[in-house]
Formats: C-alpha cells, structure tokens, sequence
C-alpha cells in the first residue's frame, strides 16, 4: 500500500527516503516539475544557499550557491522523469511510492534521479551543520529538462553561468552510474554524439527499364558498407573506439516494379576524444565523395565527447566511495549523453555518481532503499574531503 | 466532339475504326469486359468460329477457333483497359471516344489494346472473305484481366488448352509494340521477372552500446553491394543482360539512437535466357551466405522469359510489316512482361505487333487512327503469308 495510507511508517524513514519519496510523489513527467524544485530550494534557502531561479520557455531550473569564496562544487541533476510507461504494468502505481518487501523503493524516479537528488540535499544538510564555515562554495544546478529536449535545461543555465562568469570547478552528477552494486561505476566521461541524415538522389523509374534511372541504393551500397567498415580510430585509455551506426534506412515507392528516386539514411557516431566531430564529417564526406554519390547530408552535434581524467574530484570520488562501500569505482565513459557535457563546456571537472541503473526508465523502476542512505554519505564524504 | 454526337462521321469512318471505338465506348476496366467480348464473338460467330466461353472467377474470356485441320495461328489479347487516371487532365473524356484534328484516335484502350483487337477483327474478316477455305486454323484467344492479377486470364486459359491438349503454332499478341511509327519494333520475346523480399535479421539495441546489438544494415550492407556489382550473365543476341534492382528498402524505428533489429529488402530480376530462375535463386542465396546473413528470403516468379528466336511466324511477321509499311522490323525483348509468357508455354511461336506505346496507361492516351487500318492489313497480310 501507499506510504501515505499506513498508519506510522514515517517513523521508520530516514530522511533520505522520506525526502525522496516527497519527490517521487510528484508526477513531474518532463518538462513538469511538479513542485519538486519548490521542495529542494526550501531546504537549501535553510540551509543558507541564495537560489536563483532560471526558467527558460517551459522549464523550471535554479541555481543555488552557498559561501562566498574559493573553488565551487556543484550537485547537478534534474526533477524530470520519463512517462511511467503501461501502468498496468507497474506492481506499484509509478507515482505512488512504496518500499517493498525486498527494502526496495520503488517508483518513477527512484533511481533517475530524484533518490540522488534526496541524496544530495541530505548530505549537503548534514555537511552544513558539522561544517557551517566549510572551504569553498556549494552549489546546486537543478533542472525540469534533462530527459527531453534538453535545449531549456542545463545548456541554457551552463550558458548563464559563462555570460555570469560564474564559476563551476567540481560537478557531481547524480545520474544512476551504478551497474552491479552501488558505487561500483562512476563515470569520468562521455562519448560525443553525432547525427547525419544522409540523402542518397537517383533518378526514379521502371525496374524493367534500369538504363533509364539511376538506383540511388545501388549507388548508395558500396558507400555504406565502407561506412561501416571504417576504422574511425581506436579510441583511448577512457574511450572504447568511436562507433558509427545506421539508425534508419529507407527508400522505395512500395511498388515492386519501380526503382526508387531517392534513399535516406539516417546514423550516428558515438565519438571518443581521439576525433573531433569536424573530422568524422570531413572523413565520412570524403567517403560520401569517392563513392561519386549525388547526396545532401544534414548533421546535428548532439553533444562533444567530455573527459575529467583526473584531479581533485576524481580522487575524492575514488577514496569517498571506497571509504564508504568498501571498494574502489571503476571509471567509464560508456553508455549514452548526460547533462555532463553541457557543464564540461565550462571547464569543470565532472563526475557522475549515483544508484544502479537496472530499472531506469523501464515499468517497475526501482532502488535499494538502503543505497539511497549510504550515496547520502558517500555524497557528503567527497565534501568533506574537498572542503575539510 | 463525341463521334456518336456527329451527324454523319461514321460514313467516313473505316470498319477497322468503328469496330475500335464500339469497344472503346465500353469502360472495361478490369476485370470487367463490359460486353467487349460479345461483340468480338458476334463477330467471329458469323465468319464461322467455334467459340468458347472461358470464364474464371470474375474473369471473362474466350477461346475462338475457324477450322479443322493443321497449324493453328491465334490472335491473343485483352478487353480490359488500366483505370483513367485524373479525367480533368483528359481532353476528351476517356470512355468517348473521338478522333482529333490531328487525325488520332483518342481514348483509354486506344493503343493498348482495343485498337489491335479491332485490327485482327476485321484483317480475320476481309481473310475469311478471300479465302474461306484457308489453309490452318485461325483462333482468338481474348482475357478481361490483363492489366491485373492476370491469374484468371490468359494463364487460366492457357491451362485449359493444355489439359485439352489444343494447339497454337503460332501467335500474334496484339500489345503496342511499336515505338516511333507503326511496326518499327515487334517484341519476340520478353525477358524473366523474378522477385524477392530479404529480411535481414539483427538483434535491437541501443545505438551507445553497439557490442549489445548486431545492427542488420550494417551485416546487410557488403551483401548488397555485392548483389549489385554481380554479373548474373552478358544476355545474349536477343536479351540484353540480367538486371537486378532492389525497388524497397527498409529499417529502423524512427528512432535516431535505436539499432534496428531487421532490415526489409525488396528486389527484381529481369532476366535472359542465358540463367535459370533457379541459377539466380541459388546465386543469390549463396551470395547472403558468403556474408554470414541470418536471413529469409522470400520468392516470387512473375514468369519465365520466353523467346522466338526464328520460325515461320517471324519470318512471315517480318515480311508482312515490311509488305505493308516498307521497312523491316526490328526484334526486341525489352519491356515489361506480357501474356505471352504464359503462351509461350504452349511451346507456341510467338510475336507481338501493335501500334505505339507511347500514350499506353497515361491521360489522353491515343494512337493515329489510319495506323489502326494499317495494322489491320499487316495482320491480314500475316495470314495470308502462312495460310495461303
């Protein structure tokens, strides 16, 4: 049943969960908020944190800083949920939070993200009260966007900060980096991410008549499958190689006996720090070009590749979590874009940290209670161990 | 005008033409004949024809024969008339005919193929008149459904010849064969029409985790330059060389950042002589098995090539038309499939001679009405080469 309808669970609740089951309550299907921001800027307005609030066009973001001097941490993530997806799917209702009978806290959002976000503010809590005049300067970056569009979210606030001059030295992201068990992921980077349409003319006509047309897929194969034999590079320590792949592909009347005019393609790179997304153009063109292909080629940069190697952040991330699970995180750069690519822009070192990603944006969304608690400590050790 | 609005036109109409338009008049498009047939069997009842009804589903047709002994010469072709298209674009209205200042005969069926059917009536008419007691027989062999399915036509008709063990030596396909003036070209053969529809099988996934996935464009794609590169023969002194063209192509959800999980191909071969339809079933398969594919292939033989290389129905075609028109033929396979592949199975010599394709299946479809009585003489003269 419902938390809501038992008769003293909350007692039982650390503040973490009773915090993240606050959020999950609202059904803040992206772009909607649903008051969740409300909720965290009360607490950090508490806390001592001046908050700016950022809308752009249908999206609620805010900035909140506390301290006035020296290197800036910020926590980074969003209010945003996917849909629930086929609710008749669910065991629990996706906006009704529960904890099962296996300690798990089950709901849209446990996981992505707002048991990190309950997380954070937790751990910013406890971090205030025992340090109330620590180093440095903490901050929040919150958006309503991360899950959709992503043009009014942390592009727009990352672009508000650089025309502020506003500093961002650490970021940590609470995007659910986990795999097998809590803390055993964090992710230091992304790959870049490139999108081509590619427009393959012919000449259509009458398949019993070929000298007549010209078969834009039979001009477009031996391009293509060179396409995908390319070795694009070998990528790096921190990247796997850059990959390209053919999304969609699609030509032909529907008739049978009619040899198409025109063919489009549609494909991606995933990118590794070893290129850059002016050169996967230039080389895929050139390909484009041996091939003598008459073509139009539309690209979109959905985001360049971001690396933090190493530094202050990465090392208190390292030790923090290994303080508290025990064992030291694997460091990758694997899986698809995050907000951290925006705030990399700025120069910072980024870090994504934050619960197993198993259910994220599946029907039955879910996480370790418990794992909730400890990322709230794993989350105030890295402060400790930059602002201490 | 409409001609059956004029006062007294008919007077200066040939019975070749008038014949032609009576057919015209009638909207048969398939599978309906609209009473053409019965015209065509008053007709051939009067000159002594033994006529069978053959209908096959909604399909009507006739086989007509005049005569006991010896080789048989069959005239063979179609009631049934493509739909009108747009009939704002027409200058006349389709279905009433009428011959213009440029002295065309203007209408759907003009050219293809009511023209030709009223040619061979009244060629068989003024024949029988000179030589009553000719030598051979003379046969019609008439469909609704030529421009269709053609299951219930001309292939059902030819199915009950053979079980009937008839005979047809010799045929002469009334389609418009003719390109820039009547006769230049009669096709003696046409080339094979096989089909295939690949599916190419992948596994869906994420384009950020390609080793997750197996992206079937990708496996597809040296298959497919491979198919379009082979030489599936050089044809030969009457077919030019097998084509193969894909006319649909088709994968991916739409989605930019999904790997599809199977790929649709669609293609077509023209084929010669020269290969078999199973050589290029084998050819192709072995060609997807080179590259690994897991795959279905389905296939579909629209009709085998056929083709009359000589014989007397050539030799006497090409006589007549140069008799009557002053300059020989020229032999072409090219084009489309007709109803002679199914004619040809009879172990038949066969030709097609009709007059110009260019306005056949277009708006304002029309041919020169004096072509129609000229042709009516080459198919008399036809006759009278190989029965007298």
């Amino acid at each position: 049943m419902p938390l809501s309808d038992t008769a003293e669970p909350a007692t039982t609740l650390s503040p973490t969960l009773e915090l993240a089951i606050d959020l999950m309550r609202r059904p803040s299907v992206t772009p909607d908020d649903a008051g969740c921001q409300d909720v965290m800027i009360e607490r950090l307005e508490r806390l001592g944190f001046h908050v700016q609030r950022l809308p752009f066009g249908d999206v609620v973001n805010f900035w909140a800083v506390r301290g006035h001097h020296g290197p800036v941490l910020a926590f980074a993530g969003h209010t945003d949920v996917v849909p629930s997806g086929p609710e008749s799917q669910w065991h629990t209702p996706p906006f009704a939070p529960q904890i099962n009978a296996e300690g798990e806290l089950c709901g849209r959002g446990a996981a992505d993200m707002k048991g990190s976000l309950a997380a954070m503010i937790t751990a910013v809590e406890r971090f205030v009260a025992a340090h109330p005049e620590h180093d440095g300067r903490l901050a929040f970056l919150i958006t309503s966007d991360e899950e959709g569009p992503a043009r009014d979210g942390t592009r727009a606030v990352v672009e508000h900060l650089r025309e502020a001059h506003e500093r961002l030295d650490y970021c940590i992201v609470g995007e659910p980096s986990s795999t097998a068990r809590l803390g055993d992921v964090i992710k230091n980077g992304r790959r870049g991410s490139l999108g081509g349409v590619l427009h393959v003319h012919g000449v259509q006509g009458h398949v019993a008549y070929p000298h007549l047309a010209r078969n834009p897929i039979h001009d477009a194969a031996p391009a293509l499958d060179a396409l995908c034999r390319e070795h694009w590079d070998a990528g790096n320590d921190f990247f796997p190689a850059t990959s390209f792949q053919i999304s969609n592909i699609r030509s032909g009347t529907g008739a049978t006996n009619v040899i198409p005019g025109e063919l489009e393609v549609v494909f991606n790179f995933r990118y590794s720090t070893e290129v850059t997304h002016e050169q996967l153009r230039e080389r895929t063109e050139a390909i484009l070009d041996a091939h003598g292909l008459d073509y139009r080629l539309d690209w979109t940069l959905n985001g360049e590749p971001f690396l933090t190697a190493e530094g202050d952040l990465i090392e208190a991330t390292l030790a923090g979590v290994e303080e508290i699970v025990g064992q030291r995180p694997e460091l990758s750069t694997a899986g698809g874009t995050s907000d951290g690519r925006f705030i990399a822009t700025l120069g910072s070192q980024v870090v994504e940290l934050g619960p197993l990603n198993a259910t994220i944006h599946k029907v039955n969304e879910r996480v370790r209670a418990a794992d909730l608690d400890t990322l709230s400590r794993i989350y105030e050790t890295i402060m400790r161990r930059l602002f201490t």
